[in-house]
């Protein structure tokens, strides 16, 4: 069994690898070879403590990853959220590998969305406007300054001093693009890309501020309950998603009414068509599949070994 | 995180060890702070492949247990069956360990049935029925002979040359006592305890057999369809298992009827009533809780710390 902790994966993971491993796992979602098992939410013995086991099977990798929120770790000086990915051997049922990830599924995220932006963004998309000025939404800006030349990242937050101190991250970090902090109607009306990283339970935005040709890349909702998108946007826009059958229960298009949406994995392949034009506005929900992390998590290992 | 591997834990194993944890994961199962999660069953790529990830949590043990089941590995010359536990912290979520226990599995298994023969069966209990000549009827012999004195071993298969093989394995591994290959109907007339482990889906024997004062373990019922007792014999018995709400649907007891039905816990801690006399008839249904699986696994990492 081999064991990579999380000072080795943190060592080991990049934006291009995580890009890599979900495009693949992207794929392979929409095979039929491809299966996703019941998600089980479990709670620990601390107040609101929570993990859950997410467990997927395709004919290369058999596994599941764990996510835990421990809120008390705050008090502790510790991070409130742990991932762990677990791997089979598909030939053996052997336990062969454990994936220290919680920094890894930070870029796996950030990849899931930058994956869709490459897909399905405007080639000449420059401006970014990020909902969010939390630890995700800084690899999100990342991960999508890989695919498209952004020079121009709008900040939309709720407090003014946390989208500056946002800011002053993104350039610390060497992020080469102009940044300022906007309201929500600005950041929308100007943005050629959009991508929403909060835990919103309402919309963020307004339908008619987003102008045609933009692309969406919304990662927030993942429960019952949460949304960032303003339904109306629905209509006349393009709708995409990692996996159809957890997007409309506990993503975004919970709130779509029956609307088609198309797993991203056949646009990546051919089999369905992305972007029509420019002025199409496409709408990316992510709301996480377990098959990207043990496509990661194989990608960490097979580095590890080199 | 620490890693204990097969070959570590087959060496720290024992009967004792697996009594005395699953004993504890008895009491904890019945207590308010013990919760189990549902039961994920998933597949592998290879034909009829299957793995379970069983998750539960008390106040101080956080984690689940997998199961794999990977029928081509006879091919292989390796075994089909797999166990691994995990455990995370639980004051904070982190992965604190992982526990090779495909060996451990057998004994956990045995130890629950033990723990009811202790607690359910005759103080003079000496006749044993075993009910399977399979790898895991082995552990149940054993495990059973550690809490009662057996001085006969009589052992019920489909086919008798099998019969005669698993009698010789128990005698090469020490057990201490007569045995001998008999009928089903004669090895219940004449037992004290009867164990069941196999994997039939319709009664072993008839209810009229069962004599009064004996005390039956079953072991083999765990999923809808799977049955080794006959229905009748419920009447006028007393009925035990080790959770209540899963026994009723996977475990022995999904053909009971709504008969009232008693946690082994509840009988340890001495909140309800076990065996009323010498002539009861006490049947306890062992159904598998992935409690069982933590308790054992903690108990071996101490072991191994020391």
């Amino acid at each position: 069994m081999q064991y990579l902790n999380e000072a080795q994966t943190a060592k080991l993971i990049t934006h291009q690898l995580a890009y890599t491993a979900v495009k693949d796992a992207f794929i392979a979602a929409t095979t039929d070879e491809a299966t996703l098992f019941p998600v089980v939410n479990a709670s620990g013995p601390q107040t609101d403590s929570m993990f859950s086991l997410k467990s997927a099977s395709t004919a290369t990798l058999v596994g599941w990853k764990t996510g835990s929120y421990w809120p008390g770790n705050q008090a502790k000086n510790m991070p409130c959220h742990g991932t762990n990915v677990f791997l089979l051997s598909p030939e053996t049922g052997e336990l062969v590998a454990v994936v220290a990830a919680t920094q890894v599924n930070a870029y796996r995220t950030a990849a899931a969305d930058a994956v869709a932006v490459d897909y399905l963004a405007r080639k000449d998309a420059s401006v970014l406007t990020v909902f969010g000025t939390g630890h995700q939404a800084e690899y999100e800006v990342f991960a999508i300054a890989e695919v498209r030349s952004i020079t121009k990242v709008m900040v939309v937050g709720r407090e003014k001093h946390r989208c500056e101190q946002f800011i002053k991250r993104l350039i610390d970090k060497g992020l080469q693009a102009k940044c300022e902090v906007v309201s929500a109607q600005y950041g929308c009306e100007n943005a050629d890309i959009i991508v929403t990283a909060t835990t919103a339970t309402a919309p963020l935005f307004e339908a008619s501020w987003v102008k045609a040709g933009t692309h969406i890349s919304a990662m927030g909702a993942d429960k019952v309950g949460k949304q960032e998108l303003p339904a109306e946007l629905y209509h006349g826009a393009s709708l995409f998603c990692d996996y159809a059958a957890q997007a409309v229960v506990i993503g975004e298009f919970q709130h779509s009414e029956n609307a088609q949406v198309i797993e991203i994995g056949k646009v990546i392949t051919g089999a369905s068509a992305g972007r029509d034009d420019n002025v199409a506005i496409t709408i990316f929900d992510s709301s996480g599949i377990a098959i990207q992390d043990l496509f990661v998590a194989a990608k960490l290992l097979e580095l590890s070994q080199r």
